[in-house]
């Protein structure tokens, strides 16, 4: 088995979830009577069918791969090589239409993520990335994905999804970040690291995360010359409190001030 | 001159924008040496040569017409028939690489908007409306637009763009509406307004617009079954504190709170 057959896989896994998940991506659009809308929770449904449309293909193909995923649990999650799914990450965006959550995908050797992808199907474009290298491909074409070079916080552009997603603590430490950077943003969830790795903005901190939240970014965030770490500095894999930055100079001043 | 032959002309005033606009786009992803970053500013480049070619286009088609734009001022504003253009409404996230951003296309008859147009040329959407109806044409196809019913604030989903947009005493008045909503949600611009005529949320509620953030996207809301006003009742088209619903009972019920 080679990398090749894995990124082919892969890329097979992005196709089949985004039809399964695009038929519930603003179904009010063509919904004439919605007097029953709020009985009806599409994004719900979406991420049980396309997780279970990628755990039955990486079954039928590697059934001694293990698989992590948001909806139905663990399996064989102690197996060499293990998958880690979240069929729609940005569940907030996709219930109110907008088009920028995403299906990330990840593949683990021996508890390292080695490739990940980012796939969103409704706008056509995929990022993707081995560590080594991470690529881009969508309407206008296929490139490399390189981060840009930021010498400091006071030039840094940084994104959290939302402050309120963390607890007081974490906040007022995060806080001393804020203060220090050019422009601080919310929103993005899986985005904000995908345009991290394609060179548009050089921060992104966030707590509470999942292993099927960051998983599949790792990759991409280190292929394109990214650093990703816990704020304690530790590998992301495992979710919590993390930190990625396209520049490592960055990277280090603000965990010096996550840390202080 | 009737209706259908602005409708066209609409529609290349949107093609000929998006072309113009879509170089400009997350270009850090096509440049390989990114030394030189910080001395180019593509959102402003794109917002003017975008509006300089609406402006041509206008004038060789209708010269008698006025035009009201963000980068190139206002002229004849007094004309019968007025063109109010802003390229890129959303500027933050065209910076960020975040595809929601929009190209917005008024036009108003004797100072009443009668056709309005929202393009998203990267992922090629268009929302668009007469005030009697309203459509979208996207990826997926040509749809209706239709807002939802929703009987009271506590059910409804509520957007603003951020309320560090608003001065104190409006982030405060906004404050009352913020609690009594179901759910509260930051950002999306020119997004909000059209994911509300499209049913997938409740209200849009927003201070200090310009006449270009808000002429294009009255008829679309209004078309859609929407009602949009500034917080004190009066029609929108001028901006300022806009207030839209999907429901009248929300608009009526959130309006007693703005003014209460």
């Amino acid at each position: 088995m080679t990398v090749i057959d894995f990124t082919a896989f892969i890329g097979r896994l992005a196709t089949t979830s985004g039809e399964t998940i695009l038929p519930f991506f603003r179904t009010s659009l063509s919904v004439d009577d919605k007097s029953n809308a709020h009985d009806f929770d599409p994004v719900t449904e979406a991420d049980r069918a396309a997780e279970a449309v990628m755990r039955r293909l990486i079954k039928a193909n590697f059934p001694q791969h293990g698989i992590v995923g948001e909806e139905f649990g663990n399996e064989r999650e102690d197996a060499d090589y293990v998958w880690v799914l979240d069929p729609i990450d940005g569940t907030k965006s996709f219930i109110a239409g907008f088009p920028i959550w995403g299906t990330l995908i990840a593949l683990l050797h021996k508890g390292t993520p080695v490739f990940g992808m980012m796939h969103q199907p409704f706008i056509g474009e995929r990022f993707s990335g081995d560590s080594g290298s991470a690529q881009y491909q969508g309407p206008s074409g296929t490139r490399k994905l390189a981060v840009r070079r930021c010498a400091s916080l006071a030039e840094a552009t940084s994104f959290t999804t939302s402050p309120l997603l963390m607890n007081a603590a974490d906040r007022a430490t995060f806080g001393r970040v804020e203060q220090a950077v050019r422009l601080s943003r919310y929103g993005g969830d899986c985005y904000s690291y995908c345009m991290l790795a394609a060179g548009h903005l050089d921060l992104v901190i966030e707590t509470e995360l999942k292993p099927y939240d960051i998983a599949a970014l790792i990759p991409i965030i280190t292929g394109a010359g990214g650093v990703v770490t816990t704020w304690d500095g530790k590998p992301a894999q495992n979710g919590g409190r993390i930190i990625a930055a396209g520049d490592p100079r960055v990277h280090e001043a603000a965990m010096r001030l996550l840390n202080s």
